[in-house]
């Protein structure tokens, strides 16, 4: 991250995107910023988008769009599933997945289980609209890598929620088949793991990488789309993938979600099913590497 | 447009959005750079996106992204209106628009009305991908103000597209009520117009006026969506106003698309549909300003 100063008004947070693309926000303030054991942390606010979390130079959250990647990759698992009781989520120290997770009263136990404790604590003092969750009494905040957590414990959840950041730097073995066959063994028997799986115009060899693993350890792969509206192209994409055969469209009952009595920003039962659609250059790429969708029982 | 070289391998054009975030394209060469009667033309060679073209600093296309675009703007109002013939493009002088619509059978007319000559211009003579298709003989290429067009013409068309900037500049009578009553008028009495509608996200006040201008002249008012990879915040949309009770979804025969023979890269039957489906914050902005779908026939 680079912050270059014009004047006292032009300050400027810059991300680069390989080596053709930058984005710059506007930033009015410099909240915290601190290197850790794995990466840079800058929080700072902007005019444009509130407060913005940077991991190594990489907009991880901003206060206005947040809610759009923490409903989704919360509540689809969570409405297909409706009697999870116990979560794991690796990364996403924001608290953001974890607060979407406590608003459905059949949660009782998450676990948060972050690598670096610079996240947590940057959060908790300068994004409580995330962080104030991991007050929540049912949470339990555990500083560890995630891929060591899962491969000693003998605990068990019917959700793992992979919140991790792009395939570099300190996520990458969040990407692979070790990790993944770990967290199978953690899950319960017909437990639903769902990761953020980045961008298939941006990294289509990141998005089917991740698919090829999960295609080997579970019964039942997916992908599902959202509309990022911080990270580039846009178009970005979370997998499910479940260890018995619960299918994300053809198990979801829309009523389900009016039922809840919840309200939402992003999601809605039209928005779960529609999220399963893809453009056809994406289609084509994953005629291979997803399974057949259950017919909807509201179709 | 700011072109600064901090050296020979690091050229960038800078778009600015509002006054709190830039986006920064590497550019490997300038192909086209000329000030016309309404605005500054540029045309550049990106590493990443390929060819794109700026419109007083905007990106109005790249080469890698601009079939998403196309491809919806032109095909959700073909696909419904299957028996479309006559068709007027207002803008859209880079031809992609026109490219798409010339692959249905169909068509027999299309005039596109572009108020910029060295728009045209510069497309034929950098960016033949699209504008290739404005030497078809269906097509006739107009240099007038599509706004005294539709004021003056006694010609009638099926449909019409509005493949215009945003809402300053040239471009702002094409999201008044002006145009579009003179734009009902050239319509046959089942045809429909499709507009670029900005994005719910970053321009909602801009979407939900021309949704009002649209609802006070048309039978019915849609709304859909789209990813734009390159224009910001990732989430875009078209309006759809039709004269009679044309519904883009309930009119549309999904099986349309498989007999047309047609291939795609972003549009296919099942997105069609799911175009229509709005996220909840936008959901609650549209109530009042779309019309209900009518029912699939396929649900």
């Amino acid at each position: 991250m680079t912050i270059t100063a014009k004047n006292r008004l032009a300050l400027l947070v810059q991300e680069d995107h390989r080596d053709f693309l930058q984005m710059r926000y506007r930033v009015s303030r410099t909240l915290y910023s601190e290197e850790s054991d794995f990466q840079q942390i800058d929080i700072v606010d902007t005019p444009g988008f509130g407060r913005m979390l940077f991991n190594d130079g990489l907009a991880m959250i901003s206060e206005r769009d947040e809610f759009v990647y923490h409903e989704m990759i919360a509540h689809v698992p969570m409405f297909v599933r409706p009697e999870t009781r116990r979560v794991l989520v690796i990364g996403g120290g924001d608290g953001g997945t974890v607060r979407e997770l406590l608003r459905h009263a059949s949660v009782e136990y998450v676990r948060l289980v972050e690598i670096d404790p610079k996240v947590v604590e940057g959060c908790r003092e300068h994004i409580p609209s995330t962080s104030a969750a991991l007050d929540d009494a049912r949470v339990e905040v555990v500083i560890e890598d995630g891929v060591a957590y899962v491969a000693r414990t003998e605990d068990r959840y019917d959700l793992v929620l992979v919140d991790s950041t792009d395939p570099i730097g300190p996520a990458t073995p969040l990407f692979g088949p070790e990790f993944y066959s770990n967290v199978k063994r953690v899950l319960t028997d017909d437990g639903v793991v769902v990761s953020q799986a980045e961008s298939p115009f941006y990294e289509p060899e990141a998005q089917s990488s991740l698919l090829k693993v999960l295609g080997g350890l579970f019964t039942r792969v997916q992908l599902y789309n959202y509309s990022n509206l911080t990270y580039p192209g846009g178009l970005w994409s979370f997998s499910f993938a479940a260890k018995g055969d619960c299918c994300p469209v053809g198990d979801f009952d829309p009523q389900r979600v009016e039922a809840s009595g919840l309200s939402f920003r992003y999601y809605n039962a039209e928005v779960h099913r529609a999220a399963f659609v893809h453009p056809e250059f994406q289609a084509r790429d994953l005629k291979e590497l997803v399974t057949p969708l259950k017919r909807s029982p509201a179709r």
